[in-house]
C-alpha cells in the first residue's frame, strides 16, 4: 500500500512554520502519511492578495504584542528554544530555492530545520549565501555544489512554479498542511486536527 | 477559596465566539474557575486599529473560503448545528447591550447562545429589536423589561466602557480569555491551552 502523501507548505520566515516544522512528522506518524516538504513565500502570495507585507507586520500593535507572546507560549510548550529575530520578516528567498534541491536529494527536513535554528535560535541572516553555506556545511553537504544549482535559473523558475501551485491550491498563508482528500489546514494550531483528519476522514 | 475568574471576551456576529461560547464552561471546569461573560463589540476596536471591518471581510477569497471552511468543520466536529448567516457580519450591538443586563441578572450565558442560535442556526437578523425580544421570550422572560434599561443611556455607556476595558487589557479580536494573571488567549482554538494554563500555570 502506498503512503498518503501530506503536503507541508512552509515559509523561512514564519515563527509558526518553525514551530509546525518540528511538529508535522510525529503528528502525521500514526496515520504512516509521507510529509512532502514545501517551501513556499509568502511575499507573492500575499502581493497577490493585496495585502501589504506580512499579516504580522498589518497587525496591530496589540496583536503583535499578543502573537509574539503566542509563539513564546508555544515554544516553551514544545520545548523549542527561541531568540527572537532582530530583523523581521528575513527574506527566506535563498533558503527556499536550496531547500528545494535538498527535496529531491534527501535532506530538505533536516535542511529546514536548521535554516529555522539559524532564524529564529542563532538570530543570523538567513538571506545570505555565506549562513545558508554555513548550515549546508553543518549538515555535512558541499555547500558550494549546493548553491550553484539553487541559483540557477531552472530552479529558480521550479520554485516560481510551485507557489503558483500553493495559490491554486488554495493556499494563502504558512504553515499549511494538505492532505490528500484535498482538505487544507491553516496553521500550526490546525495540524492536531490534521493528523486526525487523516486518520478518521474527519476529527468529529 | 474564591473562585479563579476567567474573562471571556466575546462578540454576537463573530462564528469562531459562537463556537467558543459553547465549549468556555465546559473546558474550563477543571479549573473551578468561573466565567465572566464580557460581552464587546470589535467595531469600534478595529476601526481604533485603522482596520477597515472585519478580519473576515478584509481577508482574500482564498482565506474567506478556507474559513467557512474551517467553522463548518469545528462546528460538525462539536456537534454544534451550522447555517450560515446571509447577513454577515450582523451589527451585535443590541445584544450586546442586552447581555449586559443579563450579567446582573444571571441569564448572560443562556442569552448569548441563545443569540448565536438565531445568528448563526436560524439565520435571524440579530441587530433587530424584535428578534432580541423574541430570543428573551424564548428564555422566559420579559422582554419589554429588559429591553427598555438595555437601550437606556447609562447601560450604552456601560458597554462602551467595556469595550474600552477589553482594549486596555489588549484585546484585539473575539473570542478572547484573559487570566487573572493578565495572560491573553486569543481564538477558540486557544481555549484548551488557556484552561490548561489555568490549571497549571503552564500548559507546557
Amino acid at each position: 500500500m502506498s503512503r498518503p502523501q501530506v503536503q507541508f507548505w512552509y515559509e523561512f520566515a514564519s515563527p509558526y512554520s518553525y514551530i509546525a516544522a518540528h511538529r508535522v512528522e510525529r503528528l502525521f506518524e500514526a496515520s504512516g502519511a509521507e510529509i512532502v516538504w514545501r517551501p513556499l513565500l509568502l511575499g507573492p502570495i500575499f502581493a497577490a492578495q493585496a495585502a501589504d507585507g506580512s499579516p504580522f507586520q498589518q497587525a496591530s500593535p496589540a496583536e503583535r504584542r499578543y502573537r509574539q507572546r503566542d509563539v513564546e507560549r508555544l515554544c516553551a510548550a514544545e520545548n523549542l528554544p527561541l531568540a527572537w529575530p532582530s530583523s523581521y520578516p528575513r527574506n527566506g528567498l535563498l533558503a527556499a530555492r536550496t531547500a528545494l534541491i535538498g527535496c529531491d536529494a534527501g535532506w530538505v527536513a533536516e535542511f529546514s530545520k536548521a535554516v529555522y535554528r539559524a532564524n529564529f535560535v542563532e538570530d543570523q541572516e538567513i538571506s545570505e549565501a555565506t549562513v545558508i553555506a554555513d548550515v549546508l556545511s553543518k549538515l555535512g553537504l558541499e555547500a558550494a555544489e549546493i548553491l550553484e544549482p539553487a541559483q540557477a535559473a531552472d530552479n529558480k523558475a521550479r520554485l516560481k512554479a510551485q507557489i503558483e501551485e500553493a495559490q491554486a491550491q488554495g493556499v494563502f498563508g504558512a504553515p499549511t498542511v494538505r492532505l490528500p482528500d484535498g482538505e487544507l489546514f491553516w496553521g500550526n494550531d490546525r495540524l492536531e486536527q490534521a493528523a486526525a483528519w487523516l486518520l478518521n476522514g474527519a476529527w468529529a
